[in-house]
């Protein structure tokens, strides 16, 4: 029969041939390689037999699928292992992750991180009997009868929850038996590289309401070597994990009384955050934005206007209760409304536009508990907000300026090059979620595309991202975990303008709408602040370390030119900070070390006699005998040119 | 019999002498101008007859007491009026106000300050019919026979409210009849200045599930000349009303959608917020505090420990229900519970002390709507705060400091004339309103006590006024109108470091509960902004104004040369605007007048022929021919020094 390859050409291949059997024929290499194949779109096991003019694919681990199945496979292994230790414990679920895999056991015992060891040892053994991973059709009552012999309630409710008509497959390996939808490894043999990491708590089905069940994690790769770079790269992030490394700088901390996802900036992050939303507001001002400080909360009057109440309130805290009280407000969760007030306040002209709105604005958002972390995910955040309202001819311009002035905020404070562009449409199969017709989200994000392209942007396409009144370009970034959030969103709203009236008169005195760029030129200062500690390992350029210099005396003898110097930088507007402990200097400099702080200025009797200075950098490099005069002036200069 | 009188002195007056005889043995003169007397610390009609040892005061027009019996008169004369116009109205109440007096009335007819001339007509006919105005003590049974004679529901409603055992007093003037506790003039021909004012709508007993009802304002003065002072005050304190100019201004706005206390800065306002935000956390920052941002919401839990969910639950918005919701969270009304987080993020020791945090801090207060006052009263405002943490022996030092900044802060803004010191402390009365021991109190406000008189400075002493922590400082100011309000605080805090488990140890290395200063530098932003509104009738100076200049060209030949001056002024950091409008000068200068715009620079043909400019200040003064680069100086230095 005739089948056809990924690379479009045809193959000629036997009657009854499999998904293997392609591979074979292709290279005895790649047979070996391969782990599954792709036959009309649909991943399927090497052992899936073809039709006629099918269109294959052979999947081995350099594909992203590839690993994936492995991953997926040594979940089952992981469990098969479980049962053999731990014959009561009963099975729920096991999916890959994004390095790995996690199984859900109900389990009799405790199993904590300490017998993870015994379950290696078992599952190495089973990687080394090297089973066959055999695939069965079977019907709902055979799969319903298997499970309740092995007595695996949890199996047999997914069972149960299978629709009538489709297909139900058991995967076998040894004596193990798993009800589930494949692929997998044709082999167990072929995991080469795993490891189990922890033990956690889940709810079956992710409910709270439902048991908690014991959740135990690994990881997997192609090659010992890969996961051995895997350790490296994480041990690297855990170093520069904001959630750690922002708590032990003291730059700021929770507290369970006051509750999750509403992070205390310490004086130290305070500080940067002020220095950032300084900086923020005084470029917009230069680039022509107007400040506005609006309330932070209002009457769902304005909500339902604006749409938020039908589209967002899940996301929204609501204080009161509409049939009971006269007045409902809403903490907001977005500026759009409030700022809108400011060019409602008194009649617009086209000669008056484009009106640029910047506010430094704190906004809330009712997130669920689980999805809170450190300073990326939480319920209360200040943003670098803007609206600009503008004719259509200023559009791109006006879009142009936004992106560029993100862009220069990006490469100030260095984020520049770890950024990707995606350009965020509306889901036309999810109507129901946006304001506006079909035929206004076209026009708009033709617009867009247009504007786009026309800015040379590299940007990947994203359905069902928009917001709900309009298109959005967003910069995303990876933490250092590789998880990836949006830090600037730039979006063009055709639609708030009319719900609003906001218009303005044009050259023949007609009424218009504008259209709103909703824009921010640095996200949110708390998401930015993390993503400067991952960045830098907390290690802040000079003219944002909350701490720019740290004065210390080697001795008593120098401890009155150590306040005189001190005293001279503070002067000079320096962020300084004096240690006159009576310690060695070495621990003096081991403590400004773990600070992170730029300089140290350590002055001993030497110093003193010759009115000189000694500074000493972070990265241990020292200069000794500068007068003060040159390192007031180098201080200052670094910290003018906001130098890296 | 004897009588004691005010002097001290003992007067021999003849046995059932009333309060008039004795006015008429002092002097003919005093008795011609006694309104009533004050007999052994109550106040009562000249009429009223007196007994042995009395202590008798008599009181004229020249003593307050005295101008409100005026005032309270004028409303009975008001009353009066309106019955024999509207001979189907009901009265209500009717009290003395801060200048006049105002009725309550349920009319059948619509009544409207149009008609308020026609009732001022009859009023004046009433006073110069000059009736006597008799008091009589009257049984419950009569009063109420007299007022269902009359139909007067609501009267009868307050007589029914009079306890049992009490005096019940009828006055009688002419035909008309009043239920009054009194006392009142001896005759209406005493009344010699009064003015209706407006007609409002007033509630039934202030509930607004009671009739609305017709409420006529008047005021009433001693002498014609004095009322004319009055309006002449009032005219000059409507035009510099924050409420009123500070919209005209653009400095702010409100939305009904919004809603009521929640108004929107403005760019022009949220710009002078901006600069006081940055010169208080600047000034701050060099006195050695440290700069924290904390969530503007928690969970109840927070606020059990600090004793606001007992304490002050009223006045926060609070979202959820504790009954149905896991958490609940409420919007802070204060800082303090938010910023002890920082102090408790690691051990402290009292070498560590006193620590001093600041914040920008957004706080919420759940005002009733009747309350809500333009930036004065309002449901969210920010604040310069701070809480600073010191051992006993820092208290007076650290006192001392606080108030020495707020009142650096004060003259910087040139309000340090308009205020007075009040010493707040608790009520002795009101135990359950406050935490801590009666004997913890008297300690802490004698401490408190003993700081202020050394500080020098003249105070008044409150009960009641305290924080439900500690004693206060309140630094108090008059707005336009008269009305009083707390524009700064400092207040000791002897109770929350408990309560939050706040310690350091001490030398002997034994835990310590430090006192807590809390206390802002300039108040709430939103307050200070209308209070300098009012102070400089909009006119702020020059360091302060949101825009500093407005570039003029004369004619299209000097367009060139302002935009070029424009530009070099916002280089040199001036705030400015341009005018290049095709208008006449004299309307570009008339309309930047209105904007209360420091300065005007005005640039014609010559100034552009010469490369001269030409200025005008807002008091309308000119200076023409000045180089450039004088002006810039002569602008920058007024900034810098911020001068006044």
């Amino acid at each position: 029969m005739n089948i056809q390859l990924k690379n479009g050409e045809n193959m000629q291949i036997s009657a009854g041939a499999n998904v293997l059997d392609v591979a074979k024929q292709l290279s005895e290499g790649l047979a070996r390689n391969a782990v599954a194949g792709e036959v009309n779109g649909v991943l399927v096991d090497l052992s899936t037999p073809l039709n006629e003019n099918d269109n294959v694919t052979i999947i081995t681990l350099k594909d992203p699928q590839g690993l994936e199945i492995l991953r997926h496979t040594t979940s089952h292994i992981l469990a098969q292992a479980v049962k053999e230790i731990y014959p009561t414990a009963k099975l729920a679920i096991g999916p890959a992750t994004e390095d790995g895999f996690y199984y859900d056991f109900d389990f009799k015992e405790t199993v904590t991180n300490e017998d993870l060891a015994k379950i290696e040892a078992e599952m190495k053994r089973i990687i080394k009997a090297d089973f066959p991973i055999v695939r069965q059709e079977v019907s709902k009552a055979t799969a319903i009868k298997h499970m309740k012999a092995e007595d695996e309630t949890f199996k047999l409710q997914i069972i149960d929850a299978i629709p009538a008509g489709e297909k139900i497959t058991m995967y076998k390996q040894g004596e193990f038996e798993d009800v589930c939808r494949g692929p997998h490894l044709p082999r167990t043999g072929m995991v080469k590289a795993f490891k189990l990491t922890k033990v956690a708590g889940a709810y079956w089905r992710g409910d709270s309401r439902n048991k908690m069940l014991t959740r135990i994690y690994g990881v997997a790769f192609e090659k010992k070597s890969e996961m051995d770079e895997y350790f490296v790269r994480l041990e690297e992030a855990l170093k520069r994990d904001h959630n750690k490394l922002g708590r032990e700088l003291e730059l700021f901390a929770t507290s369970p009384v006051i509750g999750q996802g509403l992070p205390i900036l310490l004086p130290k992050g305070a500080r940067v955050v002020q220095l950032l939303q300084r900086f923020v507001e005084d470029e917009e001002e230069k680039r022509g934005y107007l400040l506005t400080k609006t309330p932070l909360l209002a009457k769902s009057d304005l909500y339902k206007i604006s749409g938020h109440w039908d589209h967002y309130r899940d996301g929204m805290f609501v204080l009161g209760d509409e049939k009971k009280d006269e007045e409902v407000f809403a903490l907001r969760p977005m500026t759009c409304p409030f700022q809108f007030q400011a060019y409602l306040n008194k009649p617009r002209s086209y000669k008056d536009l484009p009106l640029r709105y910047n506010e430094t604005s704190t906004l809330f958002r009712n997130e669920a508990s689980g999805e809170m972390h450190g300073l990326i995910r939480v319920r209360q955040f200040t943003i670098s907000e803007g609206h600009i309202a503008c004719r259509p001819d200023q559009l791109e311009e006006e879009f142009k300026n936004a992106l560029s002035l993100a862009q220069f905020m990006l490469k100030t404070v260095g984020l520049e090059e770890d950024v990707t562009y995606r350009f965020s449409k509306w889901d036309e199969k999810d109507k129901k979620k946006y304001i506006g017709s079909a035929e206004e989200w076209e026009t708009v994000q033709n617009q867009m595309r247009t504007i786009l392209n026309h800015l040379g942007i590299t940007f990947t396409e994203s359905n069902g991202d928009a917001a709900f009144y309009g298109p959005k370009l967003d910069i995303q970034i990876k933490n250092v975990f590789g998880k990836e959030d949006t830090l600037i969103t730039i979006q063009i709203d055709f639609q708030l303008a009319k719900r609003f009236e906001m218009v303005y008169t044009d050259q023949n005195n007609e009424k218009q709408y504008p259209y709103v760029i909703h824009r921010t030129s640095l996200g949110c200062y708390e998401r930015t602040l993390a993503l400067l500690i991952e960045k830098y390992a907390g290690a802040f350029p000079m003219w944002l370390a909350p701490v720019q210099a740290v004065v210390m005396n080697v001795s008593e003898k120098s401890e009155a030119y150590a306040q005189e110097v001190a005293q001279a930088l503070r002067e000079a507007g320096i962020r300084t900070e004096v240690d006159l402990r009576g310690e060695k200097i070495g621990y003096k400099i081991r403590q400004a070390q773990l600070s992170k702080v730029p300089y140290m200025v350590i002055l001993g009797e030497n110093e003193a006699n010759t009115n000189t200075v000694s500074i000493r950098k972070r990265n241990g490099e020292e200069v000794k005998g500068l007068t003060l005069q040159n390192v007031l002036q180098n201080f200052q200069e670094e910290i003018r040119t906001k130098s890296k």
